[in-house]
């Protein structure tokens, strides 16, 4: 039986809470023989830059290289807010990105059944709902030179950022959705804003392309960013794969989860190329840390331990271990069981480790 | 008694039907000796693209630096996605934006009463809605340069856009939304991505110190763009005045307006700043062009009524007039009158020439 290696990466917040959830079904896999798991831990984010000064030490960063898979828990909070820009907690996960090439960001956005009355929005526009985002995740704005603050001559500061993107970074990514989109109800929805910006231009230009040349039975929509925004407020069930640039896909896939009513419940996955059979991936829940509850056994573990989920199917190729563990988290939720995000008004919630428990049981 | 300059430019799509409805309303309050206005009319976008070759020319311009206020109406349509980037419909809209210098977007969403349901949000997130983005609208990635796609040796395209900001250009615009907020619910948040973008870190920065020096007595909250979208969808209600930079408001100011339910009822103004006391504005729909239904009296004129009802107050400082104006949109809602897109199911819904006589009836 080959041993898969892990890193897992809790961070801060909640990272460390949820995180103690995953090893415990890591635990439960390896007894039961589902699959043998090597596990290392290591610091990121504000944890590491208290014990190393960084927010990610190579060492870290080679084990990550290292490892078939990283489990990542969150970054940031309140007690760092002074950081310098380059020592702060997202840092280190902006350079796990960069550093093992995950390109390509999978969101899903699932409303659960049970869940539909937690969304803002009308159980009828939400219910049902599935769409996964894929999100753009090495380029962009996050990490085009040059980006810095300078002080003019009159005294005034000006602040650089720079939006690059090159036509086989948007190949490679407009691949990735469209082979998902196969898999799925066939049809991708691209987003930019070729109305104002070149990238938008290229962007727009280079997925007609692959679309015509590799995809041309897969259905594809340009729509403007600002506009995509609106029609997911809107009527989000109109888009199976949305595929966008990396700014554009940090905010649409946060508008994308909260709508489900269930951001405590979705697990993402970052991706690289393909080598040898092989490609590198971190996993990690679409909420936050949320310093606010941290350490309180509040959090919701669903999102954390439905990462390692998609790890087993994505990465390991353990699909029926990935069901029935998919299977046990919605069979703990039908069973009515609910941490404090998801309870309704008058519903008893359990703390982080009775959850996780929770799912152990049906497991 | 003044005469007013205004100019008008109805632009493409629904634009025409709508303006049409603002010049009967300009026509009644000459009539009934409120003001006399002295109107223009010129092409912009599209129209101007088939007529002269370009998105506004030159004596459009001119006309709208000697006009005291600009009426737009939308820009944009399918019939011109292919023309070159510089001379894009949009590109006239932002060449005006631009050239009168127009830095400060003032976008309200409210959400009417008699609307509510019409929300994707369940009513009791929406109802009684009433928050202003304010988004800085001459600076950011719209305008910074290098802007341009060039081609590299290995064949490759290269795409590049400039996120650029200044202290300046921060400190004026969260001025305008301080001051703003002073007359509202007293409540400012600033969202930006300064875990990011070096931009987001100067914005936050210089936001803290107008803040500080110049409107201690105003409620400041500093709020990531991604966050903010989701808090948006979550519970808009916490927001009064919400500033950002050009790319995040034109998305969250989408969301927003979207939120209400009002879309086709929610003016906008974009201001220059106060020389000699007087400033250049321009006012439009949030609205676009919605060439799907174009000249087919359709369209919602109320937007683009109660722009001319901003531009009475804001511009003209005829406050009667402006209350006057929006009072008779409120009785015409109240009465039941409806267009297609706020018919609620089995209403009938009247046309865009409709909604406007029901308003000037009111009158
Ligand atoms: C933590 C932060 C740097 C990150 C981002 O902006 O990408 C987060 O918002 C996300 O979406 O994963
Ligand atoms: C038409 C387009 C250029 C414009 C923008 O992106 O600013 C529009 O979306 C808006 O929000 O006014």
């Amino acid at each position: 039986m080959a041993t898969h290696k892990i890193l897992l990466l809790p961070g801060d917040g909640i990272g460390p809470e949820v995180m103690r959830e995953v090893s415990k079904v890591l635990g439960w896999l390896t007894r039961a023989g589902v699959a043998a798991f090597e596990t290392e831990t290591d610091l990121v984010g504000g944890a590491a830059l208290d014990a190393h000064g960084v927010p990610l030490s190579e060492d870290a960063l080679g084990r990550a290289k290292a490892a078939d898979a990283v489990l990542f828990g969150a970054v940031g909070g309140p007690k760092w807010a002074g950081v310098p820009y380059a020592r702060r907690p997202e840092a280190g996960l902006l350079r796990l990105r960069k550093d093992l090439g995950l390109f390509a960001n999978l969101r899903p956005a699932i409303c659960y059944p049970a869940l539909a009355d937690a969304s803002a929005l009308k159980r009828e526009l939400v219910e049902g709902l599935d769409i996964v985002i894929v999100r753009e995740l090495t380029g962009g704005v996050y990490f085009g030179e040059p980006k810095e603050i300078v002080t003019l001559e009159d005294g005034q500061k000006r602040a650089v950022d720079t939006q690059v993107y090159t036509s086989g970074e948007i190949e490679r990514i407009a691949a990735v959705a469209f082979d998902l989109a196969r898999k799925r109800r066939n049809r991708v929805a691209s987003a930019e804003k070729h109305n104002v910006m070149k990238s938008g231009v290229l962007w727009k230009e280079v997925v007609t392309r692959v679309h015509a040349e590799q995809f041309p039975d897969v259905g594809l929509e340009h729509v403007l960013a600002d506009n995509c925004a609106m029609q997911l407020v809107r009527n989000p069930k109109q888009y199976d794969v949305l595929v966008t640039d990396n700014l554009f896909g940090d905010i649409l896939s946060d508008v994308a989860a909260m709508l489900t009513g269930s951001l405590g419940m979705l697990p993402s996955a970052s991706l690289g190329a393909v080598e040898n059979g092989t490609r590198r991936a971190l996993y990690e829940p679409v909420h936050g840390s949320a310093p606010d509850i941290a350490g309180q056994n509040l959090a919701n573990p669903i999102a954390m331990i439905g990462s390692l989920a998609m790890a087993l199917r994505y990465s390991f190729g353990l699909v029926e271990a990935a069901d029935l563990l998919e299977g046990a988290i919605t069979r703990t939720l039908a069973a009515g069981t609910r941490t404090r995000d998801i309870a309704g008004p008058g519903v008893n919630a359990v703390g982080t480790a009775e959850m996780g428990e929770a799912i152990l049981r049906e497991l």
